[in-house]
C-alpha cells in the first residue's frame, strides 16, 4: 500500500457509529485523507513516516460550527461596569453592546482584524481543533462585511484550520438604517449578498431571528435571497423567545438552527424532518445567567442532530475553548460525554455541510485528527480547563504540542 | 543599585491597594525579591540582565489556595454514569465516589502519584500560577496522608512553584473506621497529626464540617490538636449546609474558612472581626450544579477577605484553570474583577498565612509575576477558556510562553 503516514499505537475514537471504538489501533494516510483504519495488527507496511501514538486516543479533528470569532476590541469594559453597579441602560448611554464592536470592527484595518483574531483561533487549534466557522455580522455594510469574511479566509492562510465562512449580515440593525429594518432586509439581499457571492466570500448565510434582531418574515426574505445564489441557511434561533425560527429554518432545509432555548416541539418536529441540525450554544446561556436550558431529551427524543459550539463573540460569549463547550452542555444542559464529542465532531459537520469530508474516522475523509493523553474520550467532556491535546493531524501533517506548559515556558 | 533583573516596558498592577496601576512601569529583582519598582522613566541602571515586557500587564504570581490536586485516578467513569441515568446510589453501589479515589490513591506508588498529579499542576502554572495550596485527604490513614503530602512537597522540586501543604485526614471516613467517627477523631488527633508535624509534612491543618463529613465539635478536636502543634487551621464550611464552621474556625484565628453557599450574618461578622478569609469555589458550585450562591454582597459589606480557588478535585470540581474560576465568581456569583484578582493574589496569599512574602508588588516580597497579552486587568476575569499569560517569573527567573499554541505544536 503506497501510505504518506501511519499512526500506530492508538486507540481509536471514529464517531462513525456512536464511538466507533477500535482499541490498538492505527490509521494511515495518502494524500491528505484516510486510506486505511483498523487494529494495529493488521496495519499495512509501506508507510513513508510512521507516528508512535504513545497510547493515545485519537478522534476526528473538532470542529467549532458557530463563532463570530473574527473582531476587534473586546467588552471587558462592559463586563467590569456591570459587576461595578451599571445598567444596561448606563452601557447603552455610554456607547456599549453590539454597536462598540462595529464600531471598532469597522474602524480595523483588514491586517489588523486578522491580528486580533488569531490569537483566538490559537487557543481552539491548541484543543485539537481543525474546523472552524466564522460569521461576519460586526460590519453591517457591504465593505465592512466584506472585509470580516476576507479576514475569514485569511485564518486559514494564517493557520492550519479549515474555514467555513457564513454571512450574517442580518446580525443587528446599523445605525444608517436606524428606523428602517425593513430597508436594511432590501440592502442585504438586493446589495450585500449579491455582492458578497459574486465574491465567493460566503459558504452560509445567517441570520438573528428575534425580537431584538429581525423578524421571522425578514428571515424569509433573507433566505429567499440566498436561495437564488444556491447557499445554505442557518439562523440564530429561539435564544430569547420562540420566532418559530426552527420551523423557518427548517422549511428552507437549512443547515442548523442555533442557541434554540425556546423552542418548541412544533420546531423540533420541524427540524427532525428537515434533517436541520441544532447547534448548542452553552456558553452565551452561561455568561448571560439564563435559565431555560433548550429541549435537550425532546431533540434526543425526536432524532434531532446535536452539536455544540462556543459562539465565540465579544458581547455573549468570550469563550475560546471547545472542550469547554463539551463540559459546559453536559454539566449544564445533561449531554452526554458521547452526544458532546459527536457535538463537536460529525453533527458539526452537518452543521457546516461538510459531514462528506470531515467530522468521523473513515476512509476517504479528510485526514484531520486530534491526539489526546488520557484514559477514555469521557474525559474530554469531564475536566474543567484542562487540554490534554497531545498532537494535531491536519491533512495529514502531524503537529505535536507539549504537554506540560512549564516546558512551554521558555526559560530565558 | 546592584540588580539582577530589570523588567521594563509593563504596566504594573500591584494588588497592594487595590488594583495599584502603575502605567509604564518597571519592576527590579534582586536575590529573588523584589528590589524596586515605580515608573519606567525612574528606572534604577546596573541590572545584570534587562528584559523588554512588551507594554505586558505584569501582576503578582498567581496562587490557588485551595486545592486537591494530589490524586490517583478521576472519576470521568461517574460523571458519564450519571449523564447516561445513573444515581448516586447505582454509583455508591459499584465502588464509585470519594472512596474510589481513596483506593486509587492508596494504591498508587509515590512516584506514580507525583507523575499524575504534574500535568494538572502543569495546567496551572501555563496561566501563571506561582504558589498553589495542596491538601492530603484521600489517604485517611497515617501512611498514605503522609504520602500525598511528600507527593505534594515533590510537586515543587519538579516544578517552578511554591506549595503549601494542609493535612485534610478529616475529610471524608475511612472505611476501616466505618461507625466510629469519633474513634477516627482521636486517630487523627493522636496518632497522624502528631507523626506528620514530625515530619514536617503539614503547614496547616483542615477539615470538612458537614453533615456528609465531621461535626463541629468533631471538628474542634482538630483543631485544639493543630494548636499543639502550633498549625493553623482552615475548614471546609457551611457548603451544603450550615454546621457554624464559620464562627468555629474564626473562634481559633483561622486562616480561611471555604465555600460557604450556607454562610449566615453570624458566621460574616465573626469571619470580619478574626480576620478570617472566606475562599470561594465556584467550581464545585457549577459542577455540582448548585443554586444557593454564598452571601457575596453581605461578605463585602462586612469587610470580610474574599479569596478564589479552583478546589482542583476529581469528585465535584475537576477544574485546572485559575482564570476560569476568576470568571465563573465574577459571572455566577457577581464578584468584581478587581475582587476576582485580589482573589487569586494578595488575598489568597492572606488564606495561606503568606502576605508577608507573596501575593502584591512590594519591595522586599518574592519576585513571582505573571506577565499578560491583555488591554486592561478585567480581561483576565472577562475571557472564558483563553489564556493570555505570555511569561511567568518565578523567584525572579523569567520563562515566556508561546502564546501562539499552534506554534506549541512542533511540526513534524
Ligand atoms: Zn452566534
Ligand atoms: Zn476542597
Amino acid at each position: 500500500m503506497d501510505l504518506d503516514v501511519l499512526i500506530t499505537n492508538v486507540h481509536l475514537t471514529t464517531m462513525a457509529d456512536g464511538y466507533g471504538e477500535i482499541r490498538d489501533g492505527a490509521i494511515a494516510v495518502r494524500d491528505g485523507r484516510i486510506a486505511w483504519l483498523g487494529k494495529r495488527a493488521d496495519a499495512p507496511a509501506g508507510a513513508s513516516v510512521e507516528h508512535d501514538g504513545g497510547g493515545c486516543w485519537l478522534t476526528p479533528g473538532l470542529i467549532d460550527c458557530h463563532t463570530h470569532i473574527v473582531h476587534a476590541g473586546n467588552r471587558s469594559g462592559e463586563f467590569e461596569a456591570r459587576l461595578n453597579g451599571a445598567t444596561y441602560e448606563d452601557i447603552a448611554r455610554a456607547g456599549g453592546g453590539i454597536m462598540s464592536t462595529v464600531r471598532a470592527t469597522r474602524a480595523a484595518s483588514e491586517d489588523d482584524l486578522l491580528r486580533q483574531s488569531l490569537p483566538r483561533v490559537a487557543s481552539l487549534l491548541s484543543e485539537g481543533v481543525t474546523t472552524i466557522e466564522i460569521k461576519s455580522g460586526y460590519g453591517l455594510s457591504t465593505e465592512s462585511e466584506a472585509k470580516m469574511l476576507r479576514v475569514a479566509r485569511r485564518v486559514s492562510e494564517a493557520l492550519p484550520v479549515r474555514v467555513s465562512t457564513t454571512f450574517l449580515g442580518a446580525h443587528a440593525l446599523p445605525p444608517e438604517f436606524a428606523g428602517r429594518a425593513d430597508d436594511y432586509i432590501d440592502e442585504i439581499c438586493e446589495v450585500m449578498l449579491p455582492a458578497l457571492a459574486a465574491e465567493g466570500l460566503a459558504d452560509a448565510v445567517d441570520a438573528f431571528c428575534e425580537r431584538i434582531g429581525f423578524s421571522n418574515a425578514q428571515t424569509e426574505r433573507v433566505f429567499n435571497a440566498a436561495k437564488k445564489f444556491r447557499l445554505p441557511v442557518k439562523l440564530h434561533a429561539e435564544q430569547l423567545s420562540d420566532q418559530n425560527g426552527a420551523e423557518l429554518v427548517a422549511r428552507f432545509g437549512g443547515l442548523s438552527a442555533d442557541h434554540l432555548e425556546h423552542l418548541t416541539q412544533a420546531g423540533i418536529d420541524a427540524m427532525a424532518a428537515a434533517g436541520t441540525v441544532a447547534v448548542l450554544l452553552p456558553g452565551a446561556y452561561y455568561f448571560l445567567r439564563d435559565t431555560t436550558p433548550p429541549p435537550v431529551a425532546a431533540m434526543r427524543a425526536a432524532g434531532v442532530q446535536m452539536a455544540v459550539a462556543t459562539d465565540c463573540n465579544p458581547g455573549t460569549s468570550p469563550m475560546t475553548s471547545i472542550l469547554l463547550a463539551m463540559n459546559m452542555a453536559c454539566t449544564l444542559w445533561r449531554l452526554t460525554p458521547q452526544e458532546a464529542l459527536a457535538g463537536c465532531t460529525i453533527n458539526a459537520a452537518r452543521a457546516l455541510g461538510l459531514q462528506d469530508d470531515i467530522g468521523t474516522l473513515e476512509v476517504g475523509k479528510c485526514a484531520d485528527f486530534a491526539l489526546w493523553q488520557i484514559a477514555r474520550p469521557a474525559d474530554l467532556s469531564y475536566g474543567i480547563g484542562f487540554n490534554p491535546c497531545s498532537a494535531v493531524v491536519k491533512g495529514g501533517q502531524l503537529r505535536r504540542r507539549t504537554m506540560f506548559d512549564n516546558a512551554q515556558h521558555e526559560k530565558m
